[in-house]
């Protein structure tokens, strides 16, 4: 039997009814990603933090393991957050738990990715 | 009927096979990525590039649509390129030709998802 084994693993989670001033707030969203990437055990290495005018926030945090992303919609109260990671050790609730604490999202999901998935023997 | 729109859609793309060397160079990787990203139709506001030791590169673009981002894995042939765009002119296309240009990849995947979908009338 082949058993697959991925180099990283990409949670791709979606945030909805939030509240619209939380997901405007740049000071926040990055506190809150700093403090979610170090309770999942992610080590920062950099950083790009972007208000849109009229509204909305980009942050990416580019960390050891690979990076954080979110993108918000404060008129739509939707947030788009991304964690990828290749270290095992990483527990990305870490970082939505201090997301959804921030935004209050009224519903979400998340899709976990596989990515760069190798034959056994190949990792 | 209800109709489903989406806010953004990020696209995935898998690179296997790649070219080693070219995987392991941080200014071959940013400027193909910037040049990609010019073709696509985006607007750079913030980046961040690392080189990792021994090996491998994160690059992460910050666009007024989102984000381009690359993790590569030079000793297995691999990089895990994302582009998230919530632009509905972006062709990601234009990214993902420039970096297979540098990169050389011996087969790829892409995979669409559709980010923030709204019912008509949401959005």
């Amino acid at each position: 039997m082949i058993i697959v084994k991925e180099l990283g693993r990409h949670f791709i989670f979606e945030l909805f009814g939030c509240d619209p001033k939380a997901l405007d707030d740049i000071k926040e969203i990055e506190k809150a990603m700093e403090e979610g990437a170090i309770e999942s055990g992610l080590t920062i290495v950099g950083r790009v933090f972007y208000h849109f005018s009229p509204q909305g926030v980009t942050g990416v945090l580019v960390v050891a393991e690979s990076h954080i992303s979110i993108h918000t919609w404060p008129e739509f109260g939707y947030a788009a957050l991304d964690v990828f990671t290749c270290s095992k050790d990483t527990d990305p609730m870490g970082v939505f738990s201090r997301m959804a604490e921030l935004l209050k999202p009224a519903s979400n999901s998340v899709v976990e990715m596989k990515r760069g998935i190798m034959k056994e023997g190949e990792t």
